[in-house]
């Protein structure tokens, strides 16, 4: 049983209704309030349904930003709130790295290394936010490749004093190389990575490190292979020719499975196993980013199983749906001292709780599968409407249902997320014209066969009006 | 009542004992556990008494790394769970800056906003990683000095398409300005403006700003007044130096109350109040790192109201003890444009919760007067020990109960530090030989007692060694 009691959306104001537009004024002035779409009805909201301040049932395909793994108020997540240790996990926060609970290795075992990466055996917490998961995976990579180049593992007198004071040579010039249109985070060091939209980055300083073209394919991929075999080609030659030639020694190298912020743009397993040839060959970390990605949205519990890489990631970072953040590494990246890759609370027991619920949920409910379904099914029905309306919307990919697809201008997707929302739709954007599918794994054929048809009449008033 | 069933420390084995040691060595397997001290029974815990996983009741001055406000397990704290909103805050997370709970502005006005900082009515909120806290308290330093520099608040295509790439206009030269021994933080930005252990910095990248001297006074205060104000002096006229002839421009100064890591250093209020005047001399954001201090422990709810500013800080920084990390500011720090300082879920309302019963019971129990008087209690014993034990304990200072001493050397600050562990008492270590208190805020004068009692028999054992 998912735990849905609404069948459809129900609308009964403008999205955002009078309420929740109340609300946002009141909030704008203790908080910026301009991005808020609408306010939430927390306690009545259900499955993929979510219930705004005006009473609105919205059917949510984003699912707060890729971060909803099971929907609402779900009942197998709310018996979490049975396990004994839970009050004493909310009230306190124990300093993991020096005073864990006594359950912390099993909660280890029982929720995040049960779906470990193969090949990584060591796992590294942090509270909830990608941006750090990320900007520790770089440390680790730095620390990783210094000892290589350094040819030991303890740092000089020389290097500890000048670190301290942002020098070199305890301060080295590294950098991690990233990908065009790419989001690693926004604090300085992810965002330094992060380069999805100019508005998130003007004004701020960055590390000037190299960025490499990511592969801008043509869908369905079957109809444009030796073009797209030519994109990738082309991106990799300029990824080695940047490996080669860099005046700054590269640590590693960060990839989203799908660069999800800048437009949705995916590359092919055979892409992104020659990228880690590439990082393994030039003695570089490999890094990638399942922040977004992770937790079963793309058919598998981790988009990269899909590549069936030879040699496994050397870093996968996770966060949003996982509720906590960090990463899975190798041996070998655990750093040689202590408490060089630290912070007060290091990950949180309240939320792996939450998430060994969740990874046991989608395990005994085959929800993997059902992704992959119920993907095939919406992937189908979006291709059909491009053909329909191949003016409005184009270039239908994804995996699962970690599902896009373009629209013909910025004007118009933003027109078709108005619209779809006065319909009872939540959709996400993402690139300039992309429109991007985030539901939780829960979604099931019914609210797909909704979505397909409140989109078909949004895209039927967009087509009639523009005739 | 305060939820304490222990009247004091009860120890049965060697601390670690066997079974801490045990599960050290098992998590050491998937998680560097190099670190850990103890394994902790987060159910059995109570009050400002930690029981550890072999039963040894220890009294825990150290507050899992100053983050325990009210100690553990504590009856209001656990009256949070009767919430109404608990369960849909815990089994899902909104992504606050787009779908916040209709309860959102509510929970700000009764939680955060009912202890902002005087002149500071914008709150910005994150997960509770004080890293990120102050990573996006620099970002909107920046910002806010990029427009004064500009002369406008839009930014160009030029600019907007340099940053994307890491390159200037749009990435800027700019820098903040920090202390030697300050530690803000973790991630790269933040690590950039930490200086307190080299170990924490070394092989990783950081941006070349630059780093003033922070006094190093002599304690007790009025006995070396005059070689203080001359430390302050010098201290400030570097700033001032540093700040009239830097060759990247300055966006902002950040500061702790109590540099904490380094060695909890603290300067007199009349330095702060001239630091607060440079930056605003010299327009830049006077940034103030209260993620240790804040929150009660030296007496007043924020440690910088001790200093009676004319000008209040353009931004606080909180975390820890407040459970959710984030910044306080002024209307003009929020960025002319939305979504520059941002990321997935901005925030955490299920800890709000939990942070308004922390704040009420600290108002409702007095517990700031009540942290003056312990505090005091506590300061006066250290004295009386430091003139009975001249050689091993010295320089006693700090506000409240966020109390510290040196000892003579960092090998005997570390004998203190395992013999008071294994007579039941948690202490905290910074700096290289510092001792740090961080209990939480019901701390009683029966505990201060015991704590006194079992320090001065670790002296005298140490003190009858050496002899």
């Amino acid at each position: 049983m998912d735990a849905c009691e609404y069948l459809k959306p129900e609308v009964f104001t403008n999205v955002p209704g009078p309420r929740s537009k109340t609300l946002i004024k009141q909030l704008n002035e203790v908080q910026d309030s301009r991005r808020v779409i609408v306010f939430t009805d927390m306690e009545k909201s259900r499955g993929c349904y979510l219930v705004d301040a005006d009473g609105n049932v919205l059917l949510d395909l984003f699912g707060q930003i890729a971060s909803l793994p099971l929907g609402y108020n779900h009942p197998t997540l709310l018996e979490a709130l049975k396990s004994p240790e839970f009050p004493s996990y909310f009230v306190q926060r124990p300093a993991l790295a020096i005073f864990p609970p006594i359950q912390w290795y099993k909660v280890l075992k029982e929720a995040l290394l049960s779906v470990a990466p193969k090949g990584l055996s060591e796992v590294f917490t942090f509270c909830s936010c990608g941006s750090v998961a990320n900007e520790n995976a770089f440390k680790a990579a730095f620390i990783w490749k210094a000892s290589i180049i350094k040819g030991r593992n303890t740092p000089t007198e020389e290097e500890l004093n000048s670190a301290i004071g942002n020098r070199q040579p305890g301060a080295p010039e590294m950098a991690i190389l990233s990908f065009e249109k790419a989001l690693h985070g926004r604090t300085l060091g992810a965002l330094s990575t992060t380069h999805s939209k100019g508005i998130h980055k003007v004004d701020i300083p960055a590390f000037a490190w190299p960025i490499a073209p990511f592969p801008n394919l043509l869908f369905p991929l079957d109809k444009h292979r030796i073009q797209n075999e030519y994109e990738e080609e082309y991106c990799l030659q300029k990824i080695e020719y940047i490996l080669q030639t860099s005046a700054i020694t590269i640590a590693g190298v960060i990839v989203e499975p799908i660069l999800s912020e800048g437009g949705d743009l995916i590359a092919t397993p055979s892409f992104y196993c020659k990228l880690r040839q590439l990082a393994e060959f030039y003695q570089i970390a490999f890094i990638v980013d399942e922040v977004q990605t992770g937790c079963g949205s793309t058919g598998t519990f981790w988009a990269h199983e899909q590549w069936q890489l030879e040699n496994p990631p050397d870093i996968v970072t996770f966060g949003k749906k996982m509720q906590v953040s960090g990463f899975y590494t190798k041996m070998e990246f655990r750093p040689p001292q202590p408490s060089r890759i630290s912070n007060t609370w290091m990950g949180d027991p309240l939320r792996l709780l939450l998430c060994e619920k969740i990874i046991k949920e989608i395990e005994s409910r085959q929800l993997l599968e059902r992704v992959s379904n119920v993907g095939a099914f919406i992937s189908l029905g979006l291709e059909q409407l491009s053909e329909s309306y191949p003016e409005t919307i184009s270039n239908v990919r994804g995996l699962g249902t970690f599902l896009a697809f373009d629209s013909s201008t910025e004007s118009i997707r933003d027109i078709i997320l108005t619209k779809a929302r006065n319909k009872g739709l939540l959709l996400g954007e993402c690139g300039i014209k992309t429109v991007r599918l985030r539901p939780p794994l829960i979604l099931q054929l019914r609210e797909a066969k909704v979505f397909l048809e409140l989109l078909s009449q949004v895209l039927k008033t967009i087509s009639s009006n523009s005739d």
